[in-house]
C-alpha cells in the first residue's frame, strides 16, 4: 500500500472549447455510455483516496452544466470555479482557489495542499500509481510533470515551408499531463509571472522553471494518458471504456442440472471470445460480491417465468447503486425445451419482459433476452450455444441502448 | 479535375512488428469489418486514377498473408515485395522494385516511375488532394512531407532525467507521412547512405537532404493522416469507417402507399440521428444506381410474405459486387397491421428469413428484421416510428455480425 501522508489536490481546467474535435460541444462535455467524458477524468481522482479535493476549472456559460453532471454522477470532492481567458488564467484561478480554504459559497473547505496536481479534463485514463509518482516526485523536487517519447520526428522549417533540420529524436520527450507541483511553487510561479505568460505560455513547467528556479522531475507515463482531441479521440476511449466493461460476466443458473450444464458451455464458448464467465446458482451469501463488483449478468432460465427472479436481481442492483457510472447488462437467457413453444411464445410473456427492460433502462441496466431451444442433435445444440455465446458477448460489448428490450434468437 | 502527367507509383513499408499495439499481430494485419487495416491503405490508393503501382514491402512470414489479402479484397496494381531487417532497408527494396521494372516472378511491369510516393501501411485515411499535393511539390522540388503541428510541447531533458528546457512550439512542427520524391533523388540518396542511416536513421526526409542536397517541401496534412499506433487507434479508425458508412440509408416502399407513408416519417425521425434516407419505390431505371453507390438498404413491407423481394435486391448487390470491401446492411422493416399477428407469425417465415441472412452473411451482407405493429393511436404510432428509427439506425451503424439474421421488435 502507497502511503501519501501530505494533502494532495487536483486543477483540472475544463474550460476549452473543443475546436478540433470537429464536434459543437466542447468535447471534455462529449458524452459515452450515456456520461460526459470530464465526469470520467473526475472519477479518475475522485477514487484516489488520497486526493483531498478536486477543483474544475470552467468556463461561465458551462457551469450549470457542470453542477448537473456531478449531481448525477454522484461526485464527491469536486469544487467549481469559474475559468480564465485563457488556459494559465484558468490554472491560476484554481490553484487560488486551493489556497483560499473557502468555496465560492464562502463555506470553509479542507486545508491548503501541500502538493497540487493539474491535469486535462480530457486525458480520463490517468491511473492511481501514476498519481502517486507524480506526487512524490512533486514534493521531493517542487515539481513533476509527465513525458511520453516522441511518435514523430520534430522537425524545423524555414520560413518559406521547407525543411531546415530534423532534431535527435532520442534527446527531446513530449511533455504531458499529469504534473504536480508544491503549492509554494505553482503559487510563486504564478504570482510571479508576467501577462504575456498568461496570454501565450503553454508550460506549467516552463513557468516553475523560470520563476522559481525549480527543475521538474520528468517521469515517462503511460500511452493511455493520451489526450482526447478529435472525434475519434472519443471512439478510442468510449472502446477503451467498453472493453474494460466486458472482460467479465457472471451467470445466474438458479442450480437446476440444466441450467448448470448450459453455463459450463457458455464459459467454454465465451472464452475464445476472450470474455470468462463465473457461474453460480444465486447471489446469496458470498456469491452477493458480484452485485457489487460485475458489470454484467446472464440470467438463465429453464422454462416458465423467470420475471420475478430478474426483478428481484433489478432491485438489488440498483439497491446497491450500481448504475451511476456505467450502464449495468442483464441477459435473460431463456432455455425452452418443448418443440411446441418454437414460435409462438417462445419465452413467458415477452410484453413484460420489454416493459421490465424499459423502466430499468431509465436506471441505466440495459436488459435484454435471448431465446435458446434445446436440442437432442448435438451439432445442433453446440451451433446454438455458440450463437448464444457470441450474441451475449455482442451484447455486453455493445452496450446498445437502441436494443434495450429485444428477445433475440440463437 | 486535377491533372497529373507523370507516372507516381507508391511504397508501403509494412513490416513492422506492432510491439506498442499490445496486441499479438502487427498492427497492420488487424482487422475491423471484417477486414484488415492494410487493405483499407491500399484502397485509399488505389482508387486514385493517376496512381500506377502500389509496392507494399512485407516481412516474408507475412508474404502468404498478404497475397491472400490481395486476392480476397480483389486488390489491383499491388506488388508485394520483401522487406529488410529495417525500415529504411525495406523502402530501399521498395524503391528499386519499382525501378527494376520487372516483379518478383520476372513479368514485366509499369514504367518506372517519376515521383515515388511512400506512406505508412496504417495511416489508412490519406486523400486524394492530399496525395495531389505531395506528388506536383515532390516533382517540383524534388522532395515533399506531410506536417502536422505539434500536439504536446517538445522538452529537452538532462540526462539526469529533469526538464532542461522546452521549445517553441511555434518554430517546430511533427512530420508525417506521407512524403513523396522524385525517383532519381530517393534511388540516389539510399545508394549514397551509411549503413548507420540504413540502421538507425528514420526520417527519408532527412536523407535527401544530406544526400543530394533536396531541402524537401513541407505541407500540412489533416489530422486523419495520424498513424495507427494503438489498439485504441484501431477503435478509431473503425468508428471513422463506420460513421463513413452510415451516413445515408436507401428506403424500398414498393411504392404502396401506406409503406411511403412509413418511409417519410422514418425520414424525419432519422434525420434527428443524423442519417438521411433516400425514399424511393423500386431500384428500377434510374434507381438502379444506389445498388452500386448505397452502403444500407431498408425493405418496407406490409403484409404477406416480402422474401422474393429481397432475394432479388441481394442478388443485384452481389451482382454488383458490392459488398467486397465493406459489409453492406439490408433492414428488412415488415409492418404488420392485423392484430392477431402481433406476437405469434409476427413476420411471415421467421425461418426463412434467418437461413437467407445467413447465406447473405458469408457474402459480406448483414440482414436484420425490424416488426413494426400498425396503430390508430397517433402518440403510440409515432413512438413505434422513432423506435424503427432507433433500432435500424443503430443497426445501421453498429454494423453487428452476431445480430445477424434478427427480428427485432419495434
Ligand atoms: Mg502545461
Ligand atoms: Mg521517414
Amino acid at each position: 500500500e502507497r502511503r501519501v501522508d501530505f494533502p494532495v489536490s487536483v486543477v483540472l481546467p475544463a474550460g476549452g472549447t473543443g475546436e478540433r474535435t470537429g464536434l459543437q460541444t466542447p468535447k471534455q462535455f462529449c458524452s459515452f455510455l450515456g456520461r460526459q467524458l470530464i465526469s470520467y477524468t473526475i472519477q479518475a481522482f475522485e477514487r484516489v483516496s488520497w486526493i483531498q479535493t478536486i477543483v474544475v476549472v470552467v468556463a461561465k456559460e458551462n457551469t450549470d452544466l457542470m453542477t448537473d453532471i456531478i449531481q448525477r454522477f454522484q461526485h464527491r470532492k469536486v469544487r467549481v470555479v469559474p475559468g480564465g481567458s485563457t488556459r494559465h488564467r484558468s490554472i491560476c484561478n484554481g490553484v487560488l482557489a486551493l489556497g483560499s480554504g473557502q468555496d465560492e459559497e464562502g463555506g470553509s473547505t479542507a486545508e491548503r495542499p501541500k502538493v497540487v496536481i493539474i491535469h486535462d479534463a480530457v486525458r480520463p485514463f490517468v491511473e492511481e500509481d501514476f498519481l502517486y509518482k507524480i506526487a512524490m516526485a512533486a514534493k521531493e523536487q517542487g515539481a513533476a510533470g509527465a513525458i511520453r517519447p516522441l511518435v514523430s520526428t520534430v522537425i524545423a522549417t524555414t520560413s518559406e515551408g521547407y525543411l531546415d533540420h530534423s532534431l535527435e529524436r532520442a534527446k527531446y520527450r513530449a511533455s504531458e499531463m499529469p504534473q504536480g507541483f508544491t503549492y509554494d511553487v505553482i503559487h510563486q510561479a504564478y504570482q510571479s509571472c508576467t501577462e504575456s505568460d498568461f496570454e501565450f505560455g503553454t508550460e506549467c513547467l516552463h513557468l516553475a522553471l523560470q520563476y522559481c528556479g525549480t527543475n521538474a522531475k520528468l517521469i515517462e507515463g503511460p500511452p493511455t494518458l493520451w489526450k482526447v482531441t478529435y472525434k475519434r479521440d472519443l471512439a478510442a476511449a468510449e472502446s477503451i471504456i467498453k472493453e474494460a466493461l466486458s472482460r467479465t460476466a457472471c451467470v445466474i443458473t438458479g442450480g437446476s442440472a440444466q441450467a448448470v450444464t448450459l453455463a459450463e458451455a457458455l464459459q467454454k464458448a465465451v472464452g475464445a471470445l476472450e470474455m470468462e464467465l463465473d457461474a453460480i446458482p444465486d447471489l446469496m451469501g458470498d456469491n452477493a460480491r458480484y452485485l457489487v463488483t460485475e458489470w454484467n449478468f446472464i440470467h438463465v432460465s429453464i422454462s416458465g417465468s423467470c420475471l420475478s427472479e430478474v426483478e428481484a436481481l433489478l432491485t438489488a442492483l440498483e439497491a446497491a447503486n450500481r448504475a451511476i457510472l456505467h450502464p449495468l447488462v442483464v441477459i435473460l437467457v431463456h432455455l425452452s425445451t418443448s418443440d411446441e413453444l418454437s414460435i409462438s411464445g417462445r419465452m413467458a410473456e415477452p410484453a413484460a419482459i420489454t416493459d421490465l427492460a424499459s423502466a430499468a433502462k431509465l436506471r441505466n441496466i440495459f436488459v435484454y433476452g435471448v431465446l435458446l431451444q434445446q436440442s437432442k442433435d448435438t451439432d445442433c445444440w453446440e451451433r446454438s450455444v455458440l450463437r448464444v455465446a457470441e450474441i451475449t458477448s455482442a451484447l455486453i460489448r455493445e452496450r446498445s441502448s437502441a436494443l434495450v428490450g429485444q428477445l433475440l434468437q440463437a
